[in-house]
């Protein structure tokens, strides 16, 4: 392991269909960008575009379910950008990465996309910023949630979907965002114990949708009351989500 | 009961703690007012208005659990103003009510109150207007829900809370709503049944609060797959708060 830089890590996905490479110490991909892949209904041939894709998480773990997608990503941090660009090849994914802000979105992503996924960086409320600045950049919340919306609405060709996953304490800033331009919303709240408030939500949203919002039961997260050790505590329903790389559809059905 | 008029029915709520006149045919309180009633955070000696109070029945059930409020009701059809009057009075409980709309509020309700709580008017969509006027002036949503939550929001002191149960699917609305003059709110998704989408939610939010809005577990109604005919199919959670008049302060803990 000469060649393993002393800040980066190489840690296997959805039990190792895929191997990423992320810094050690700053923001690191963890469940959300697994959820928020198996939350995408897009299919074959589409195109999606991954807003804040980070070292491609989510992008290319949509990849290992759907096949021929034409994949972009945009991200604001050049070292982040150039690890998804080498995690896409190491994993034989096409994936076009831009760096930029999605206040100025690069030319060579101003298009029409079937489906955008965001995974906006999440601070949580009362927190200090971490020292790390990558860290820092992307978990704290320089551009507001709905800031976030509102550019993947304008991404989304007539019909398509946003795919969203945030703080359950963000959705009355994304519900507001979304106004006249995006329907068809279900929220799919995500609790970590059976019975306990929702801490993250999945959310989809359809351009120029006009079907009434949905608020879906619970996906729960662990079994059990508590943390137990370093014993897997995944409900067989996660598991297959998160390990095995099924998909959400049922849920949102 | 040669004394009862054709078009009134006499109805147990509460286990028989209280009784309600109510039409026949008209709208009925089924069980929404007694879980607004059970969602309400008011304590001894507090005010509370109930929007659109039709034949009394949310406010009270509030009185059978907490003693000494001051309860005011705004209600649009005179026939079911007069009807909650005649509640009141024959369940012991003192209710000042007001004929009029809630975008012209009568002088008499132009105060600060602790507490509003709504059961505003539900139309599910793609259904048509009942026949009976009063049905269908309590059932349509001739008032935006929104004005419903601004109408209550001007009503509130400082500090006050909302309590409201509306349909899932008017959530975007209600949230757009709130604005910057009610937050620390919280969602209580009402399900019908275990793992199915909610139907109904109850929202508390309070003036001038700003503490993160959060998205409870659910409160599943109904065990079972299926209705199962005339068999008491609630849950015992369900049924402490819709049979024994128990509060919902454990879920909004």
């Amino acid at each position: 392991m000469d060649d393993l830089p002393a800040d980066l890590t190489h840690d296997k996905f959805l039990c190792g269909k895929l191997q990423l490479w992320q810094p050690r110490h700053g923001y690191r991909a963890a469940t959300d960008p697994v959820l928020l892949a198996a939350a995408c209904p897009a299919q074959a041939g589409q195109s999606v575009l991954d807003l804040g894709c980070g070292v491609g998480a989510a992008a290319l773990c949509l990849a290992t379910r759907v096949p021929d997608l034409r994949l972009a990503g945009l991200e604001l941090q050049a070292d982040y950008a150039d690890l998804a660009r080498r995690n896409a090849v190491e994993n034989g994914i096409a994936l076009q990465v831009e760096v930029g802000d999605l206040a100025d979105m690069p030319k060579a992503l101003r298009m029409d996309f079937d489906h955008v996924i965001a995974n906006p960086p999440y601070y949580p409320r009362g927190g200090t910023p971490s020292p790390n600045a990558g860290r820092a950049t992307a978990l704290q919340i320089d551009t507001p949630l709905g800031d976030w919306v509102r550019a993947a609405s304008r991404r989304l060709a007539p019909g398509g979907w946003l795919t969203l996953i945030c703080g359950a304490d963000g959705l009355p800033e994304v519900m507001a965002a979304m106004g006249d331009k995006l329907g068809s919303a279900s929220v799919l709240p995500l609790t970590p114990r059976e019975g306990k408030p929702a801490l993250r939500i999945l959310l989809r949203a359809r351009k120029t949708g006009r079907a009434a919002f949905r608020l879906l039961a619970p996906l729960v997260i662990h079994h059990g009351k508590s943390h137990d050790g370093d014993r897997e505590s995944y409900t067989p329903r996660a598991s297959e989500i998160l390990r095995g790389g099924a998909s959400l559809s049922d849920e949102f059905r």
